[in-house]
């Protein structure tokens, strides 16, 4: 059934998310913070036996210099610099292994996905552990130092992620005038963050984006991972408006705001876990070029194969590809 | 937490599952039935846009020479005679898009991809209609005609596996001496099924097998699709006896009986829709050399990545790939 | 708890489904090429053991002049023509056994019990097939040949509906102009097609009424059988289009913008698996005479032996019982 | 699946509930105490339209002389002693409608129908209330007043039994040599304290009996009714001893060791209401003939109209009906 | 999730519960006939090994004169007449140990914490016996009694409260001037009762009060104890009217309206058992100086340790503690 | 329902637990690294308005020297020596509020609350953070850095345990010869670590204990938080014996070995979060003087009040309080 609004709605949806006075200026610090630790890429061939592509175990530096992993993947013998996709997992994930998820490379990209810290417990593992401590927290990640900007979590996740961007276009293979990012739930909301934080990309796909509308989201679904907010407020109920203040320094609305690259977005209608309200909030708001796909009858797996071949439509008309 | 007998325990188990006396007559006669049908290949490329890999539409002559539909991919320009893999998928899937499932071929295999008749509600698409009426049933194929060999469902799908073995081999890129076949779930019992009755594969993978030990899959778990069995039975309770008599020519127990090839099979202690005694049961009894890997931390997804690695593991072995 | 609108709403509520331009048309020709088969009615008592009741095992022609079962039930001895109450099953049901349901026939009706084809696995047992394939499918029957509207197994059912007010006709013991026709969810749907497509009924009870409205039924509950339509476009998604365009023939609204009996229907305002403002999509539109009764507090089962008495009340004045 | 051990192990069971010592002068007290109230029945015949049976309103004087209901229904226009059937129904019913429920009386029968005292919330109506106060208890009956033997609500329900019987036997059409009862769950457990507390009644039949065995039963299953034992002593744990102590005085363990008429039983391998084991607790001690059905793919409802015609046939057997 | 309106809603929320004409008049007179038995009150000291506290073990005379326990609680050596709560107690629960709920004399004030007749089931014991029968019922305390005002089991608990407030003010212990009440969901209900039927209570403390818009709280949640309502009624849906008619005299919203002693109350936006809309009824129509503490992302437990401390300081502040 | 051994089973039951050979020297290591750090003891008092106890807010540090917060509370006034409990809390809480937690200082013990670094999302608050990164990590505290026990979380927690026992003894008002350790759940798993670590303590109280025979608590049930750990094995299912190494060191039956001190247990046998086989592994193997109680009916609630009854007369015994 229908999780949210229905779709003439959602079109009309505004968010009543807040944009921080100094947002800029936090992610600004962050990012030249991060930028004072050399990127350090190292790029090692893995032997996968795969016949058609070829396997690299990419490090590079992330938030505070930490080794952050990742794959980069590319068609076999290529060397000439490609367009390129740079992408993010869902929450949970993690690269996984040098063997999975070829489709990007096989359709002639160069493909770059990057690991997650500290996740890697749900559909794929990780290699990256996430160098922090944290104050009292409910189980996951959304809630990982949420008592101030500077500890969250998704700081750190999000600096990983333009890190990552500045990583691939470091690489010879990659041509850096033609790099988008993509990725599907938090993957899609690393996206919206990239897309918002990095001034020249040439594409954005978020599918099912997470981490968008907090506001909203925290109260209009009872499915993980937004309820993990739930838990952590309901005990620590005289944090709430701190949490909220933390939050609204991480969310996609105001990313999707100073965005500027052409941007495919997805949302699916019976999706409880990122509801397309939450969705539309971001797309909304978004100020470069948008299209949107609506799946009326699907939950958070969105358009699944459909939205591949979505994505793959979108990056070759953006990143010229062929 | 296990669903199940613990793994030393599984070891010993001896299902109860019957060998009917006219098995081996009554499948000879459904294949010679079968063969009266020209196999009718049609082989038409694909233009997926993908620069690695080349796939093809496949289109054969399944039970009661149905058209049944089918992927072949290969390493983009292969022509010679490849190592082959037949794939097999699990219950409500179909054979899906063409730019999906990308690894065997990326490994350098012919890999094709049978569809399932009727099915493809659930996690892929088919494209391929079962052409038969049922006598009153459960929601579901599990059921569907069960009540006579003749009319049952599956009697349908084996005779389509057979037939796609056969459809591969008579393919030029095709190395008709090695071909594997695979599958996950209901793909892994239309793979021993397979191997029971094609006396000359090279190799058999069957992952979380489903199909197996009829007796007590219906009533160890309540979980899907096996619990389609206690649905129906549980009205149609008079016709106890009568289906289980139709399943027991159905059951991947009396197929590895009859088995030679070399076989990888995997089981998962905490797998309530093929709990793992049903696996064994198959196990057990399989009659050609054999080894079973056991995750005891798993469900039905057994070792995934890890059982797509021992996957290729066992066909670059046994089809002498590379 | 309430699963839909509050009754002042419903009332008004209006439904989106569409009247297609050649539905008369279709109906036309399905019923037209259903006559060409002669009903074939065979009629044979059955020893039951009931000494108020006579039951008779009775087998028409249905779609295609395929045999469909029915039980027939009379006061013991009655031969003159009696009003007559034609019911059809909910989903999962048949006609079940020979000495169930007896409170119509006791009430001194004429009680012809149409089977239910490839149905019965839920709560009856039934004894007909269907004979007909399908394309991909969800497990049930509501996706089961949706692709078109030649192919979908409610143009079998509907045509057997249909179907079985004339055998009834044909039997001396039914008086013909005295002839209703009842059914509780699927059964509901069913009597409301019948109400549509035979032009000449005395009375139409139609209680909690399934297959209404399927553009809001299939977005406003998780529940079954209407998810059924929900889990086949959740992968199937590019066949949205389609697949309503097939159910547009088949919705009991539709039928009854067409209807002219009289009618009763209840609806339950906690029912989450024909939610209620899908029954009042029918009701609102409904063009005869009619009455409706909304249960507050119950769910699917609606007045369950209220509406029983509801049910004989209606028949009793518009069959002119007694 | 199954709830409980399997057939070969269910015949060999022994419960481990005592048998009070003080069990027989417990219960011919109690129903001495009864016999000081006179039975007090009326019988008031009720229009219920219907044509082949007629049905009567009686009252008669129950536990402590309160008036309980029943419906007595029988084929039209009889007046002579008929064999008789006294039913007792399931847990949350009550007598329900004068119109529902006519199987018995079609099949020849007299048939009694007593109603359930403060029951009738769930599938039927009651008609009559229990006049007694009750100690702190679990919400449902099964606690209600277990501090003590006393005071305990089953005490009370078991006289309306025996009473019941008595009532019965009272009335012209009933034939007092050949009445027999019957139920389903509680009426089965009804059934089996009638059958050890009244030495002459011809014949029992008691479907999925509850309120056996409560030692096991309170332990091995999480599904209510018996579950309400488990949520009073998980709060009133220090009453643990004391509560077993009372339920040992309206065991069907004990009272089957103390029944001579013949006995027909079913029980079903998947029923998480009264598991398999309970019942055949009570039917491996039962003192009389006897015999069991299993129903091995069946939940709580047992056989339904497959244990309605095992009825039919056993009554027609003792009760030597035509 | 929310489960019921936003806040701002909550606000203008009026509920369509209706103030009976003769509601003081069956008041009155039940209090009247409740003062005709002396209130017999007694006290005896605890042994409980507690150095800080003194416990005793109350006994006064409530509804029809019936014995209803109590503990009373000072700190240590306490004789002065203390500032004094009267405690009422959740759903399913009793007065428990003479141990527990220790913060309320701790604090310094006297501790009246009144035993619920017959609960007792869940999460603390109770004492006290509920001496009454009951018609037709379903499980559970909200419907004990319902056909009619007199015979309700409410009406016994409410007037159980009020002498309870009056067994309090005769012990020299108490400062009867300076007595207020307080519970948390069924206790809060009581509360706004005992509000509403005693003139002089100096505070009242309902938090997510239970007892409250019945014909709201009856069709917006499927959460026990409100669902007992819809339970019954599904069951007895032609007593609905007369149901409705006995619930106007308990409802919270008719008590508030009445009440004039400062009351402070707290609601929480994702209580299911007590929607927030419900509790925001009895808040938007209290009559007295009134304040309310919104939770947002909590459920039943409301703000747990925080309405401790909202009520420590209600407290110290009405009824002029220290 | 049971969800272990019968009680005669789990008297005899072994676990298969390791007892790694460097255990000793590990935890030795551990603590004599801790020790370099002072235990820099604050108390300060609190304003909570308690009349009766004095509460203090007390900080020490813990592993790695890291300020750990904690509660002490005494009767008022109090000075001397006295008999002291150290208490740790359940999974997912933290030392809650000053005014919480009142019954071991009001029966005249001191009493020491420590807070649980990191915790405190469920059922109370925390005020320490945990200083310290993890690898990938399942939600929860249950896999954090159990890649290592050199980085595991419970080396931190029960490091703090044992540092905690030794900062309430450098209070004037304790007693350092006559302190207990107790807790629920978590806390019974920290209070065995304790009396495996600390070789002097006076009494030892593991209410329900979790962190008990690991290698079966994994697999026997799916509740949480054990089941964290098949969260995080069936993803890193290669890690598997790396993890069961880690937990070796950290497993209650390990520490039970070691004990000394007279210990109080209670188990229940419904409790699926801590099931009563593990909770025996741990006393079946403990050393020291012990006695268990087994709740038959309860989960892991265990005995709640009763079980704080017990804890105080087992404190009373061994501490040898007035």
């Amino acid at each position: 059934m229908y999780t949210d609004l229905p779709e003439a709605d959602l079109r009309r949806y505004v968010s009543e998310q807040v944009d921080p006075a100094d947002f800029d200026a936090f992610w600004a610090e962050t990012l030249t913070d991060a930028a004072t630790h050399d990127l350090n890429v190292t790029v090692i061939p893995v032997d996968t036996g795969l016949a058609t592509l070829d396997v690299f175990d990419v490090t590079f530096a992330g938030f505070a210099g930490q080794p952050i992993k990742a794959w980069l993947r590319v068609p076999a013998g290529a060397t000439e610099p490609l367009p390129t996709i740079v992408q993010f997992h869902g929450y949970g994930r993690g690269r996984g292994q040098s063997y999975e998820n070829l489709l990007w490379a096989s359709a002639g990209f160069a493909h770059f996905e990057m690991d997650l810290r500290g996740q890697g417990w749900g559909g794929s593992t990780s290699d990256t552990p996430d160098e922090a401590g944290s104050g009292p927290q409910a189980p996951g990640f959304l809630t990982r130092g949420v008592d101030s900007k500077e500890t969250y979590y998704f700081r750190r996740l999000y600096t990983d992620a333009v890190r990552a961007v500045e990583a691939a276009r470091s690489l010879d293979v990659v041509d850096a005038a033609r790099v988008g990012v993509m990725g599907v739930s938090q993957g899609g909301g690393l996206a919206l963050a990239a897309a918002g934080l990095v001034p020249d990309l040439a594409a954005v796909v978020a599918r099912v984006p997470f981490l968008c509308d907090f506001p909203r989201a925290s109260v209009i679904t009872d499915a993980h991972p937004y309820r993990e907010l739930g838990i952590y407020l309901s005990t620590n109920r005289l944090n709430t408006a701190r949490a909220h203040d933390t939050l609204s320094y991480f969310d996609g609305v105001n990313f999707a705001k100073r965005a500027r690259a052409p941007m495919t977005m997805t949302a699916a209608l019976m999706d409880p876990i990122c509801p397309p309200s939450t969705v539309f909030a971001a797309y909304n708001n978004y100020a470069g070029p948008k299209q949107i796909t609506v799946w009326p009858y699907n939950g958070h797996e969105g358009g699944a194969w459909e939205d591949d071949a979505l994505t793959l439509t979108a990056f070759r008309e953006h990143l010229r590809q062929g």
